[in-house]
């Protein structure tokens, strides 16, 4: 079997730190070579490229952001991905270009054909062979987000925006089901352990 | 007459920074509402784009460094040539996106079609008005650059590399010959004049 291109994705709140270590635990126990990334990769213009785009002196408008995004993740997949891939190691990434689409097109609106656009631009014929998706409803994104912020930041206007994002998640699984394995992250730990194993097996071919 | 976009553009050393003076002479003579430009365009992106670019530690591959440029030129018609034009006022851009095509093109090696993929995607339906495209013979070109630098810089390698970028100036001038006026730039300076002058009445229908 080639190395595998896993991606780790879903809307904030999903659980992707915790299950991130189920990843990686699964992987260790199995003994197979697995490099652990993330966007934007921690290539030194992708680390440039993050910096600017989180000083909110630069006023980057959407679409230029995108192409921001798309640009560091051009490199990530140049120096990072694809010499591991070539090199026979699998790649687990956390978040990759599905979080494109969700917030940036999905709850910002850039359409997602634009997105599709830079994709294909920017990957070529490169795609995850899996991704595990953690999926859970809106209420407990938003509760389990707001632990750590102000209760009355999340009105109305950012229920929308987060519905958007899950929906556009939720409709690129369903519409490539055999890439993607879409868990139910509102439940015990255990079994979502247990489901994400499960996905990582079959995919495997344990 | 709607607000024009003019560019202006060339290989190095066919004296854009002089006849710069030529084209803001014949605008404020006649008294025209004018914005001059230069990419990146002076946004507060923009900038932070070009000293990665600048920058040699940053190492961005190819690809990665065209989707920053056309990244910093989304931003740049956002914030600045957009709201010219559709405030009235005349443009002009020391370079633009011909310089893409010729430098990162046909210099380096990026498929044409997929910098036009990308100058699509950012530009929508903008393109320059009138591009006044100053050309010069390769060895022209060379001895200009090469008098603020060592002699024996200039490998073969560098003159294939420059003759493709002039190719490319010139193919896409004989493409589209009503936007293109290409000038002759290796004639005395009161000739060069006379034909920017002469384009510009012509575009303008003095």
């Amino acid at each position: 079997m080639q190395a595998q291109f896993i991606t780790l994705d879903g809307i904030d709140g999903a659980g992707k730190s915790t299950n991130l270590t189920v990843i990686r635990n699964w992987f260790e126990t199995r003994n197979l070579p697995v490099l652990f990334t993330r966007e934007p990769g921690g290539t030194p213009v992708g680390e440039a490229l993050r910096e600017i785009l989180l000083n909110p002196a630069t006023q980057a408008g959407l679409r230029t952001e995108t192409l921001m995004m798309f640009a560091a993740r051009c490199q990530h997949i140049e120096s990072v991905i694809a010499p591991a891939l070539s090199g026979g190691v699998n790649v687990v990434s956390d978040r990759f270009t599905d979080a494109t689409f969700a917030y940036q097109g999905g709850g910002r609106g850039v359409p997602l054909a634009d997105i599709a656009a830079l994709e294909n631009w920017v990957q070529g014929g490169l795609r995850p062979d899996l991704t595990i998706l953690l999926d859970v409803p809106l209420e407990v994104s938003m509760e389990r987000i707001s632990r750590n912020r102000e209760k009355d930041r999340f009105e109305q206007e950012e229920a929308a925006f987060f519905t958007r994002v899950r929906d556009v998640y939720l409709s690129r699984a369903a519409a490539a089901p055999e890439r993607y394995a879409v868990i139910d992250s509102n439940r015990e730990r255990e079994a979502v352990r247990q489901s994400i194993e499960s996905a990582l097996n079959q995919h495997f071919g344990f």
